[in-house]
This record gives C-alpha cells, structure tokens and sequence, in this order.
C-alpha cells in the first residue's frame, strides 16, 4: 500500500523536529545563505542568464526538495556542470540574456522536472548505475575547465565568446587587446583574495583565538565580504564609467510566477540536452547525497530522489528559474555546518527571498570580475589530475573512457562528451568481456581440484581435454569460444571428449547457446565427444527448458572431477591417490 | 613477416589444383550460373537498378573474391537483404533508375570495400561478434517480409512505392485498382511453379530413374525454365503489348569500367549505410562461409575475409555494379554441387560474362513479374517463425531484442532497425549484468564448501556475513553491490565480519573498485570488518597494482574456508568435523 509517508518524506523528519534539530539546522542555513548569494548571481551568469534568476532558483526549489526529497542534508539549487550544460544546449536557440533565452532556460528546467518525475515513475533511479565514475570523473574535471576559462573574459572584461575550448581560446586571443585594467585587477585581487580565504583565513582565526565554529563562518562568507568590498569600491570611484562592467539594478521583489510555454519544435530542440541535464544533475545529486547520507546511517531512496528532484526543478520552472540540482560543495557545507534535516534548506531559501525583497540594490555596482573570479575559484576544486592518473594506473580500459569524455568535452562540447563516454565504456566493457579468460585445466593430484595447467603442477588426461571459461557465454564472445576450443582440439590429435567447466558462467544467451550446439555438432563430426561440467542451477534451468539436451549427445557433470572420473578412471584413481 | 600467401589466399590452393577439383568446380560452375542469371537480374531490381547491373555485379566481384577471400566454397554476388538496403540508402537521394541512381549505387560499393578493407587493416574481423544471433536473425526475417510484399507490385503490374510495411499496404492498396490480370496470371503461375520445383521436382525425376546429380541440376534450373518460357510467351503472345511490364532491351557486351565519383555530400549520405551494408554483408557472408568451412574442416581468417569482400566491392565499383556479399543459399548450392575451390566461383564468373556477351537480348520480353516471382520464392525461406518462438522460449531479452528488430525492420526501416536491435541486444546485457546474483553462503558441513543458504543445509557463522556474487564487478552493477549488501548487514545486528567471495569475479573496473572503498569505509565505520576471499589471479595482481590496500583493512583469503577458521574458529571447527 502506498503511504503518504512515501510520497511526502518530510512527515518523516517533520513529526520528531525539536529546537537541537532547529538550531542545527539555522547555523547551516545562515551559512548556506551567504555562500549561496553570490553563487547564485554567478551562476546564472554562467548560464547565460540574468544574475536574479539564479536568486529565483535558489528560493522555491529548495522548499519543493525539502518536502519531496529524502536526503537530509542535500543542498539543491544553481549548480556549475548544469549552468554549463544549459549555456550550451540555449546558446544555439537564442541569444543569450533575450527573452528568448529565458523562456527557453524555463522550458529546460520544466522538461527536466518531467523527465525526472517521469524516471520515478518508471523506477528508472538505477539508470543512475549506468554512468561509470571515470566518465563522470572525465566529465566533471573537463566541465570545471572550460567553465573556469569561461570567466576569463569576465576577468579581462572583454566579450569573448566560444562554446568550446579551442572557439574559446581563438577568441579570448582575438580580442585580448581591448582588456580592461581596471576590471583585470579587480578580478585577480578578487582570485588571490577568495584563494586565500580557502586556504588560511580560517588558521589565521583560529590562531587569533576565535571559536572553530566563527572562524568556519567568517571564512566562508569570504566570498560576501569580496562583494561587498567590490561593489563599494566600484560605487565609490565610479570605476564602472571606466569600463568595469557591473551586475546592473536588479529588481527587488518577489519571484515572478512563470508558466513556460509548451513550443514542440523548441522542445524537440532542447530534448537531449534535458534528458542529459536530467542525468548529469541526478548523478551528481546523488553521489553527494548518499555520501552525506552514510555518515550518519542514513539512506537515500534512488527513486524518491528523481521526485524530489523533479519536484525542484518544476518549482524552477514556475518561479523564473532554470535548471537545478543538488551540488556538491554546498551540500558538504551544510551538513558540516550541522543541518539536520531539510527544514534548513528551507531557512536558507526564506534567506534568499529576504536577500530579492530587501537586498538587489547592493548588487548594482558588483563587477562582474568578481563573480567570475568565485565561479572560477569554485570550479577549479573540481578538477581532478589525480584521479586521472589514479585511474590510468588502475585501468587503461577506465583511464582511456575518461580521457576520451575529458577531450571531447572540450574539443566539441558537454552534450557530445558524456555520451562518447558512456558509449565508449559501454563499448570497453563488452571488449573486456568478448575475449574471455579460457584456461586448460588439470587434476592438482591428491585433491579432487582442477587448475590452470599453466600456473599449477597438474594431471592432465591424454584423451579428455578439460577447459575452464570464466565468463558468462553471450554473442559476444560465442564466436571466440568456438574458434578458441577448435584451436585447442585441432592441436591434440589423440582426443577423445573435450570438457567445458562453467563454475564462472552466470549466463548463456541464445547466441551462445547456437554456438555450444554448433561446437557440439562439429566436434561430434571430428570424432570427438564434447560434455558440459559445473553448470550453475538457474543456467541449467534454463538449458533444460529449451531444445539444447534434444540434441546433445554429451554428458552434464556435476563437477570437473566427477567428469574425469567417469571419461578416464584410470588418469583419475592415480591422481587421486597422488600425494 | 608477411607472406605472398597471407595476401593472396588463392595461391594456397592454386598450387595443388587438379583434374578432379576442376570437374567439381565446372559442375558447381554451371549449376550456380544457371541460379545465378534470374537471381543477378531480380536482385538488380530490388535495389532499384537496371537489370543488367545484376549481371555485372556478377562477374569481377567473383574473381577478385576468388583471389583475395578464404573461403573454398562461398558464393559471392548480388543478394537478397544487401539490394534491399541498397534500395533504401539511395531511394531517398536519387530517382530509381536514374543515371544519379546508377552513380550512387557505385559510390556504395566503393565506399562498402573500402570500409571492409580498412576493417581489415584495423583488425576488426571481430566486430561481426557484437551482432547478436537473435538480432541477425530478426533482422533478416523481417527483410525477408518486407522484400516479398515489395515484389507484389511486380506481381500485380502496378506502380506501388514505399520503403516500410504500412507504406507499402497504403500504396498497394490505393493502387490495386490498376492491377493488370495478365501480368497478375503470369506471377501466380511462376510462383506456383518455383515452389512447385523447389519442393517436389527433385523427388519427381528420381522416381522417373534420373541420376540424383542430373536430377538436382535439373531442379536447380527451375527459374531458368520459367524465364525462357515467360519470356518466349510474352513474345509469341504480345503480351507486352497487354501490359505485361517486361525487362525491355538490356545493353549487350562487357560490363563497363566505372570510375565511382568522390562525392563527399553524396559520400556522407552514404555513410550510415555503407557501414551498415558492410556489416551485414560481412556477418552474412561469415556465418555462410564458416558453416560450411566447418563440414570440411577447413577455417576461413576474418581478417582475410574482409579483404575477399572489400576487394569484391571495389571490383563492383570498377565495373558498372553494386555492393556485393556472400550469398547464403547461393554459397550452399554451390557446396552441395561440389566446388572444391574459389575457381568454381571464377568459373561462374565466366558463365555470367558469356551471358552478356550473347544471351541478353533473350531477356527483353521477361516479364518482370517472373523476376519477382523469383524474388519471393527465394526470400520467403528466409523467414523464420520457429526461431522466434525457440528464442522467446529460451530468453525473454534475446526474444524482445529479435522483436524489436523486426518490428522496426518493418515499421521503420531496415538502418534503424539493425542500429535498434543492436542497441538493444547491448542494454539488455547491461541490465542482466547489472543486477548480479548475490547469495548468502555457509559451510557444508563436514567439508570445506560453502553453499547458499537457501538451497543447501549448511552451518552459518553468527559473526561472519559469507557472500558470494556471481558476477564481474564494474559500473553497472557497482552501486547495487553495495546497496545490496548494506541490507544484508542492516538486519544483521551482531555481526562482526562480512567476506565478500569472489570465484566468479573477472574483473574489477574503477568505479567497482571505488564503491568497495566505500563499502569498507562505511563497514568499518559500523563496526564490521570487511574482507575478500578467493580473488582470481589477475583480478588479485591489478589490485595491488592500485592503491587499493594502502587503506583496505581487511585481510584476502585464498579460501571461504580459511576465511571461517581464522574468523570463527569455533563455528568452523564444529562444521568441520560435523558428518
């Protein structure tokens, strides 16, 4: 029966809050909200979009998560791979920062809404399994590149352009002579000054003798305090009629109620980028999620997460926002800052309405430097050189589906990368499984084993020749299989049976199954008689329900040695009793 | 080093010919062309090109084949299922018919050799292992149904179009109409002759004394016998001129050198196509040739067979035809008529080549109708029901992926089709392997096996979780070990070690590597120790290649039994010595 329990977590969290769960979940809100502000604003510049969207994003959506979402600690909202990944899938369709532009980041954030929504419906959360890690790895560290040589041109205050590395690149070159000093220097002061907060502001409080809990705060309004600091310099020497380009009045106010309109032709356009959006954000979501979840012997439902964030990014959609996922600094951050439960994703989406009603003015003179200069800052932890060569070292099958997603995500863009790299992992894999490991196998004397005569001291039968597969048999490796063990029997003129042992052999398709009949007829033909061994229960259910044993003239033993014993008791009782 | 031989299969068994091969190889010679003239001139017509594109696509592919393919006994040529895709990789582009027509099926043969070529050079004979039986097969059914009810138009003497299943009905319906009853009298009598011939002719002439050999070439002459008599009827009777729609005035003399035009626009239309007719003709071609290798005991090399089939096609090309591919029926009469090397098949050649040199004219007033005829009989014992229903009964994803295939073989189109089946056959693997069987093991008691649970009567360990997974470990099914596993300790308070038993784990990729870290992270963060046993030797060695045990805690036990004596000794010793 379904419970509204189910459909609705939060009753779950809801009925035991008490003030320790509250007043955890205030400290992370607070700290939640002043990372978020300028996060925000960044992002939504990195998608192409006015900065106040990405207030709007950081508002209703997080209230729907925290109702429909079983994470406790996730902090959903504008992330960077997915601000990436809407710049380039509208770019195309619209200019960026048109209306256009933003009905079309509307419609995105609905159709990923409804593309999640529906994933639930199918149980489809397991699809999340089919991504391997080194392709979101390779995706991950490649997005944090191009998104932090995407605010170059921020930094230099010049208008380059380009989706990919090398357009990027050509036209950062192009126009690097109109650089703008002023805008230069405030963005690398803004760049040393947030790399230091990072990396010794909170030392440095500590050992002026403040609490670890203030120092934590302070260093991580370090971003606040750049924009603050910024926006006041440039209001106060008026640097932006010097060619500083700032953020502009934004409106104040509540987020606007939006229907996005349901165009076919634009959402046939913008289909593959939202189900890829859908994916990349629900991967992302819920690595950070069931990490967080861990540490505190929680769980995650896979498929309650599609709800929760579906339900995010269809509030997204009504609430002039854009697509939203949970991301995965902020999410650490607010559950070490000590959120509890998703009431403090909600304080920090009633911070963020605060901040549109009362504190869009303070935005206006903000440069534009600035909150490239966070966005870089930020995105530059998510390349990962070492997981790289981690990976290289461990699997070149893993390191070179890695590789190959890293290059073309930044050879020819996001949408192009992930799915060469699943596609070429995909490929990897069934490589990796087309030639299986096939091993001779001997009696070690004195047991009733059977080992790869290659690696161990064994008996082996002059007329039974006994082969190991250690693979499920499938099309494609039926074909090796067959070319393996004619190989074998054509250089061993005195056989007389050839057994294969299938202890490893989870599966046998139909393919396989056409190619153990066609290895049975032949080696019939040759003379020479071919049985099965070891064969696993549900394997042997399913052989015995087809036609196979209407044709098979060979014997199924129930392990190698039983087989032996039978085909060649003489060899057998010597290696039995062999010390 | 490269041997003359490797490049040149033919001068293996050049060196040995002798009167007895050439007897066989004449005899197959004369019966395969006497099979060979109707089908060259049907096929030609499938795909939408002048008649005597059959004919030419007939003689110099032939005798590169002979040169450059391994197989004795294959039968290369125009066939069924590679004109259809012809036919449909150019309809879209040109007029059926046209000089443009021509050209691009030029350009198709061209570019299907130099595929097969490269393949070779690249070393990917293997790649014919990745097209599932159940997705050929279904793939090839289908076609034979959608090739049959487009010959019904030729049947009924009207103008009907369409490239799928319900655009052909639609067609032959709005145009049924116009049916022409003589020509619709002629069809139905050479179908009911062909089949007539194929099934009851042979037995009939040995009853009447023949001698089988006499008897069969006999058979095998049927379609020659309805092309002579139709079309001496339609002479005698002036028929045409009742609109009976004949093959007309075909061009008299050598096939013409054509040089393919270098097209790119042309070439990148192409492309999907070429590929895809590369590789069904190559995997058609394969299954043929390997089939009948194996009767004699001889061995084709992939490799090498792609470059017999390249060369083929660029022969194709050179001499006015179309993509070519070992036929399957053709390739067993050839066999059974007893061609004894590649010569028959340059023998064959010789009879085509004499054939448009003096006997076209004879075909100006063959009714199409008979061509079509031809055609139906021969592809209908390409459909095969029993294998549908055998497949569904053996695997219900083998039986969906075959269904699939056909429906959009139909439905759709024979390209989308094969991508779909193959795409399919691929996520169904993944899904099987993703969600591995995993069960619970104890001690048999009184041996050092250890079973499942559920299956068998055997000794659990109160503190040690013994589980066994019966599946490599990679991306797909990564999160569902753990997930899996968190809920078998989940319920199972007093544990304190689980060992995770790996015999048919072939390999570990990075992103299975990655979860068990985080499986003994988070095991050891609860209290419970978290160890492997009976790791295979590669599986082991690329393990300690990575950084794996610089945090693994846990031991590797070469045994589950040794893992339970040295983690509860008193249970194990009880089951040890228990009868």
């Amino acid at each position: 029966m379904m419970r509204l329990r189910d459909l609705l977590p939060a009753l779950d969290w809801a009925r035991d809050y008490d003030r320790t769960s509250f007043a955890g979940d205030a400290t992370a809100a607070v700290i939640v909200t002043i990372m978020l502000i300028p996060q925000s604003l960044a992002y939504a510049m990195l998608a192409g979009l006015p900065p106040q969207i990405g207030l709007y994003a950081s508002i209703l959506p997080l209230v729907a998560y925290g109702l429909f979402g079983t994470s406790r600690t996730l902090a959903v909202g504008p992330v960077a791979v997915v601000s990436l990944m809407t710049a380039s899938a509208i770019g195309p369709i619209a200019e960026a920062g048109s209306g256009a532009y933003v009905a079309a980041a509307l419609a995105l954030a609905l159709m990923s809404g409804l593309i999640l929504v529906a994933m639930a419906a199918l149980r489809l959360g397991v699809i999340a399994n089919f991504l391997s890690h080194p392709v979101i790895a390779g995706f991950i560290s490649a997005s944090g590149i191009l998104i932090a040589i995407s605010q170059a041109k921020h930094l230099l205050g010049i208008p380059a352009k380009g989706d990919t590395l090398p357009d990027m690149l050509r036209s950062l070159a192009g126009t690097i002579g109109d650089a703008n000093l002023p805008t230069l220097v405030i963005g690398v002061a803004a760049i040393a000054f947030l790399f230091w907060v990072r990396k010794s502001l909170k030392p440095l409080l500590a050992r002026l003798g403040l609490g670890p809990r203030l120092a934590d705060l302070l260093a991580k309004a370090g971003p606040v305090a750049a924009v603050i600091v910024s926006a006041s310099c440039v209001a106060l020497f008026g640097l932006d009629a010097q060619g500083v380009k700032v953020v502009g009045a934004l409106p104040t106010g509540l987020p606007p109620l939006t229907l996005p309109q349901v165009d076919l032709d634009l959402w046939s356009e913008l289909l593959l980028a939202a189900i890829l959006i859908s994916l990349v954000g629900f991967v992302e979501s819920v690595s950070v999620a069931q990490t967080l979840a861990a540490k505190r012997r929680q769980r995650i439902g896979l498929n309650r997460e599609l709800v929760g964030l579906g339900a995010a990014n269809i509030a997204s959609a009504l609430t002039g926002g854009y697509p939203v996922t949970g991301g995965f600094a902020r999410s650490v951050v607010n559950f070490d800052a000590g959120a509890q439960t998703p009431f403090a994703g909600m304080l920090t989406a009633l911070g963020i309405l605060l901040t549109t009603l009362f504190f869009t003015p303070l935005f206006a003179t903000l440069p534009q430097a600035v909150l490239g200069a966070t966005i870089i800052v930020a995105v530059l932890s998510l390349v990962d050189l070492r997981g790289f060569l981690r990976t290289w070292g461990y699997s070149k099958a893993d390191g070179a589906a890695m590789t190959a997603t890293a290059v073309v995500v930044l050879a020819i863009g996001v949408e192009p990368g992930i799915v060469t790299g699943v596609g070429l992992s995909l490929l990897l894999f069934l490589w990796r499984t087309s030639r299986p490991h096939m091993a001779i196998v001997g009696q070690v004397p004195g047991t009733e084993h059977f080992r790869n005569i290659l690696r161990h001291k064994v008996t082996e039968s002059p007329q039974v020749l006994s082969v190991r597969v250690d693979e499920s048999l499938y099309f494609a490796n039926a074909r090796y299989l067959e070319d393996r063990l004619y190989d074998m029997v054509a250089t061993r003129p005195g056989l007389r049976h050839v057994v294969l042992m299938c202890p490893a052999v989870n599966f046998i398709d139909a393919s396989a199954l056409e190619s153990l009949e066609a290895i049975a007829h032949r080696l019939n033909a040759a003379g020479v008689e071919f049985h099965l061994s070891e064969v696993k229960g549900p394997v042997m259910d399913r052989l015995q329900r087809s036609d196979f044993f209407d044709h098979f003239k060979g014997q199924v033993f129930l392990s190698q040695h039983q087989a032996l014993a039978a085909l060649d008791p003489d060899t057998t009782r010597k290696a039995d009793l062999a010390a």
